[in-house]
């Protein structure tokens, strides 16, 4: 089950963040403008020296020391920024280091992965996981904008347990950044993002996958082709890591998408109108009523 | 091959319009606009009687009849601008009508039927096929707009012998209407519409019917799902009429998408990240050229 949060608000002094692309970057960001982020020190990391000395030219850093460690022992709130993958290892390096009190979350699409490791860590009482519902298909620091999370829907992810930590991190999403936090299972995340996101990537790079070897050079596209497919943008190596990590959820549903093209395929081949006109409906109906 | 066509203007000083939907609308609205089209009479019908009469009575139309033939015999251009089987019908029966010198287009997304069609009916002299690469979702003469084929890619394809026509057509969206005319064999026109817009249609639906029996309710969406399923909306009556009319070129890029979705399934089964990563990067580096 899911319920949108509301909380009294405890500020952290200071956030940390690991990793500064489109996502922590945008959070350094935003609580950087003048808004309910005043006052809050941001101090940040990247494995890239350049992106770490240009998040801090351009305002959206406090501070951005040299090592990761020197982050997570400063953060009241340390966010997890970095590809899914990078984000394990790292709540495994940091997660010993964090103050006495501090919580730590992540920002990644997957989040069974995360909360069990957190658990397993040990870190039930200061972890829940967060999934912002703003993603960008471009990348690094130069995607970053003060407005991403505003009024986002950033699922949150409890541990067993932790579900205190989880309040805190949600208010954080709320007051600071003025996300709509939700808390969600992580296994229901997972299921429910399999569809609503990770299916859509899939598909909008199979169609550009198609297009890139089969249409014919000097193609003409209209702005149909172009929004199919404007996922199909998104930094690969991303998400080959997501698809990885959510494949148990992935997979039925490509086979599903396979199923349903053999059905369309039939239609056409006997040509069934009926058959076909049925399952255009459908997708219509549902596309209209989403608006 | 295809060529960008350049010419005199000969103007028709009455132009027919068979079908007052988008298409057919947009053309009505766009030509009665101060601009181009100035001085040039639209009379123009619909099957629905009250679409021929908003369209008069919104000043889109300067008569609208209660026949199709009485248009076609006044024209000296006259548009199809219905549903593709329909126009195929309208060719038949309103050919014979047209007054001598008079041209003939549609504006369908499959053109070797009609045109094929055209030449059997010894139209050839007189009839080019257009396609507006001017699609919108959205359909009936509520959805039409005066600036639908400003700056619009039409592609023209001329019947064996009919360049004359193609010609005057072409100058007819280029000089009129200030869109850019392709010159297109109609053989070519339909390989290359299958993969640019059909099948991208087909894609759409495909993940819009897979979300509407899957998605888990509540789930909200991004815009990336938005954006990958926008084309889903559209007509379905419509769509079925050009996915059959084109399901030879079709087909066989349906069968593609499926084999594309087995490789990536079993790269996902296998725990093959570079596969993977292959595969997304194709379709991203076509995508960010595309822009």
């Amino acid at each position: 089950m899911r319920a949108t949060c509301t909380f009294q608000a405890v500020r952290p002094q200071t956030l940390g963040l690991i990793g500064l692309g489109a996502m922590g970057g945008s959070i350094a960001r935003q609580v950087k403008q003048p808004g309910p982020g005043h006052g809050i020190r941001v101090v940040g990391w990247s494995p890239e020296p350049a992106e770490r000395a240009i998040a801090a030219q351009e305002g959206a850093l406090d501070d951005a020391p040299p090592r990761a460690i020197d982050v997570a022992q400063v953060a009241d709130l340390l966010v997890l920024a970095a590809p899914p993958a990078a984000n394990l290892t790292q709540l495994e390096t940091l997660g010993p280091q964090l103050k006495r009190g501090a919580f730590i979350t992540d920002v990644g699409s997957v989040k069974r992965g995360i909360v069990a490791r957190a658990e397993r860590l040990g870190l039930s009482d200061r972890f829940a996981g967060s999934h912002p519902l703003a993603g960008t298909h471009r990348y690094g620091f130069e995607a970053s904008r003060p407005d991403l999370f505003r009024g986002a829907v950033v699922y949150v992810t409890p541990t067993p347990g932790g579900e205190n930590a989880a309040f805190e991190i949600s208010h954080f999403w709320q007051d600071v950044l003025e996300a709509e936090p939700v808390l969600i299972d992580a296994a229901r995340h997972d299921a429910q993002l399999a569809a609503t996101s990770h299916v859509p990537q899939v598909v909008a790079s199979l169609l550009g996958d198609f297009l890139a070897r089969h249409a014919p050079p000097g193609s003409s596209f209209g702005t149909g082709a172009a929004d199919t497919t404007r996922l199909a943008a998104s930094d690969p190596a991303l998400w080959t890591e997501i698809l990885l990590m959510n494949r148990d959820e992935i997979l039925p549903a490509l086979r599903e998408l396979e199923e349903s093209l053999g059905t369309v395929e039939r239609a056409l081949e006997t040509g069934d109108a009926g058959a076909l006109t049925a399952w255009l409906e459908r997708a219509a109906h549902w596309r209209r009523r989403l608006g």
